[in-house]
Parts: C-alpha cells; sequence; structure tokens
C-alpha cells in the first residue's frame, strides 16, 4: 500500500499574480471585478477586489474557483452539463461553496489539478474573460 | 405497552469496508469517487474519498446516503417516483441533505432498514455501481 | 517565478486503513472513538465512527485532525503552547475548525505535512493514543 | 446640514502590493504567513496565503484586518489596553471576526482611517513586522 503520491502545488506567487491580472483585465473592459485563487485543496490561496466591484461578489468569486477547483471544471461548462438534469443540478448547487455558473476555471499545470481561479462582479462573460486572462498571466492557459 | 422494539444496526467494520469496496470498484471503472455509509440515524458511520475524487461530491455521496436511509429507498427510484410531481420534488430536494439522484442506496439486513450508502464522483451510473458493491462487499444486496 | 512546486500527497488506502486502526486501538482499549483523516488542505478523506462512539464526537474528531493538519501541530501541544497567553487562544480557538485540545496529530513524511488524524470519544489520553496507533499502521509516527 | 463628506479609499492595487510585500517579508524571516488587507469598511480587498503557511490562520489574517480597521488600532495595542480589564477584553474578543493579539495594523492615510492589514502564521511579533512590511510597501506608516 502506497501511503504518499506526489502532487504538484500552485505556488502563492503565481496565485498573487494571477487574482491582480483578472482584475487588471476587468479595467481593460471597463468592468470591476473580484478574483480568487483556490488550491486543488478549495482552499484560498490569492483574493483580490477590484475597485468599486461588487462587495458580495467576493464570495462569489471564492465559490466559483472552489467549484472549478473541486469539480476539475470550468464553471460554466458544468452549469451545462447539468442544465438537463435538475435534480443533480440541484443536488449540486446546493452544496455548499457551490456555484455553477461562468467565471471559474480549473487551474492546471502537466494536465494535473493544481487549483481553481474564480471571477465575479461583471456579465458571466467578462468574468470568465478574467479569470481566462489570470490563467495567461501565469503562463497558464485551459487545457 | 411496550416501550422498546429490538433492532438491527450496522457495524463499524461493516461501514468501514463497505467505503473502501465503492472505492475500489471506481478504481476498476477508471474514475474516482468519494462513498460515505450512515446509519439509520442519518449519521455517517464510515467515508472515504478516493485518490483524485471531486471535492464537493463528499457532501454529496454523503447527502445520498442520508437519502437513501432516510427514505428507505435508492436515490434513483426515488427520483423516478417523484419526477412527475415537480412540487413535491422541489419541496424535498430543497430539505437539507437530501439528494435525489442516482447514487444512494438503502442498507438492510433481514428486511430492516440498518442505513444507507452514497457515492458520488462518477456518471450517476457508476456511481450506483460502486455503491451496489459496497453492499456486496458486506455480503448484502439490495433486497 | 515559479508556477508549481511537488508535494507529497497521503493516499486514500492509507487513510482508510489508519482511521480503521484508530478505532480498533480503542476496543483495545475498552472504549469508543470517532476517528478521522484529513489531507494538507484539511479536507476530510476517510472517517469511522466506531460502535457505540459518541455521536458528536465525530466532529470533534474532523475539527482535530483539521486542527493538527492546520497548524502542523499535535492539538494537545497546541494547546499547551497557547494556554498561558488568552486572547491568542481566543482568537484561534474562535476560528470554525478549530478544536485545541489532545487527540489530532499531524501527518507527515519525508518531513513534509500530509494531513492529520483526529480522535475523540474517550478520554483526551485515550483519543491520543487511538490517534497515535492510526498514524503506525501506516508506517507512519510522529516526528 | 452636510449631507455628504468626503474620505479616502484604499486603491485594490495597494492592498495586492501590500499582501505580497507582507509575504515576501516572512520569507525573509524564513517563516510563512497569510496576509490580508481590508478596506475601512472591514471587508477583505486582498488575501495571500504564503507557500506552506498554516491553513486556518488565512482566517486569522483577515481577523486581524478586521479589527485593525475596526477599533482603528493595532491589534497589540489593542490587548495591552484592555488586558486589565477582563470582561471587556471577553466580550469584546467574542465578537465575530475580533483578533485581539499582535499582527494587525490600522492603515491610514493623510490621518484617515482607510483599512487594516493583518498577518498571521509565525510568531505575534514577526506576524507584525510582516504587516509593517506591507504598509511601507505602499509608502505608509504606522502614524
Amino acid at each position: 500500500m502506497d501511503v504518499t503520491r506526489t502532487s504538484l502545488r500552485l505556488t502563492a506567487a503565481a496565485a498573487h499574480k494571477a487574482v491582480g491580472a483578472a482584475v487588471e483585465k476587468a479595467i481593460e473592459l471597463g468592468v470591476a471585478v473580484n478574483a480568487c485563487v483556490v488550491d486543488a485543496g478549495g482552499n484560498p490561496l490569492a483574493f483580490l477586489r477590484g475597485d468599486g466591484a461588487f462587495l458580495p461578489s467576493g464570495n462569489i468569486a471564492r465559490d466559483k474557483a472552489y467549484t472549478a477547483a473541486g469539480f476539475n471544471a470550468a464553471t460554466g461548462a458544468f452549469f451545462e452539463a447539468l442544465v438537463g438534469e435538475p435534480a443533480v443540478l440541484a443536488g449540486i448547487t446546493g452544496q455548499p461553496g457551490v456555484a455553477a455558473f461562468p467565471g471559474g476555471l480549473p487551474i492546471r499545470a502537466d494536465g494535473e489539478l493544481i487549483g481553481g481561479i474564480g471571477v465575479s462582479g461583471a456579465s458571466a462573460e467578462e468574468d470568465e474573460i478574467c479569470a481566462r486572462a489570470g490563467l495567461q498571466a501565469i503562463g497558464l492557459s485551459e487545457q
């Protein structure tokens, strides 16, 4: 029986840079967002609320990041996959911390899940663009 | 007037074995799941998150086990029975801890309800196969 | 800037074995306990409630495991270190999921923190003996 | 009657830089910390968990920042002022989000309170050094 297995972890420096880039991208788009990066265990590594961003959206950003990391899926695609199954959708979105709408992306390196980024405060499409900008700033893309 | 009635209880040893077997079955199927066994009171007896299993699905496994024990029914059959009654379905699935989609099975011995097993992390069908494997490992089957 | 760092993770198989061994040790001691193993992110990997173990102690076992992993310290030693500092103790023990009394041990491999084990249901001393038995069953000891 | 009054607000860019600098300072000191900056309303603006920092200390960092902003005082000085009054200290530290031990500093500009920074994960003294480094990185000092 193996007691341990090796894995990758997202660094704090990368998480910090990613939330900064997501908030910057929102400014470029003329909106204001909150951005959160969690590790693979769903725990916040970095958070940033942009100037003028909606206050309760801070928790939504965290929930999108948690959901993307927790289910290893973009929150938008996750919702699309479940929308035809109302009982499943209700069962899953009723869990604490789960937010099944666009703006959350899993963070992967070498094919391994290492965390999630969630953005909230603008439209679903804008949120997702900002989340993607966060990934790109640290040299990662959706895989 | 009888003040007491005798009942059967699921042992910790069996609950431990069942969650292990459910997680093992998932590995055989090439997926990763969380498994939870609750007693007839709906309280967790045993839990196991397989390597790489979705994190929020841990709570869903527990909810499926609770639902199966709580309503003495497989969660898939439970959903089927209610799907034609959306108001009832909504009222019931809105209760805390209720998950009405496949992957939860009641645990019965000698016709008596003694608990529930819930599995989450793969497809609904795979989850249910793993839950059944958990029962079989302790010499019980759906009755 | 490094985007990732490598780390070790505790396997599900080891977590499963550890909670089983902790509950077994309690039976040897003539008591009944709940045991929980969390990963380094504080999320439950495995749980087992022994036959006859106190029900609310299940959450305490989880909290001790979380605290031991979260602070990389035995919960008993953690309490000893803080008992002279009432404001710090209040600030820390007021956090959700933090339980600063004996029965929780960090799990380390090759000097790296990979999780925590928490046991609750008997005396503080017995709980800690059972937690230690859980570690020993997977070839790890307090380091 | 004046209906409004002008006030200063801390920018997201400064909050982001401050948490980064606090975490960097910890690395210099050979420790690992969580850092949080809140605005004058006590709401998180920026958060960063350093590599290897204690997990539950993330919430403590936030609580120290909230306390420093909320009472417009360094959390260490706040404790000193209250330690002779145990009933008051208990009443105040029992409030949600209040952490009365060193590591939290108010953030002020032109004599006006604009937020708080809280650091947690190392010794109280080290935490406070890191919080101060966060302020210095954005050209502010304790006033």
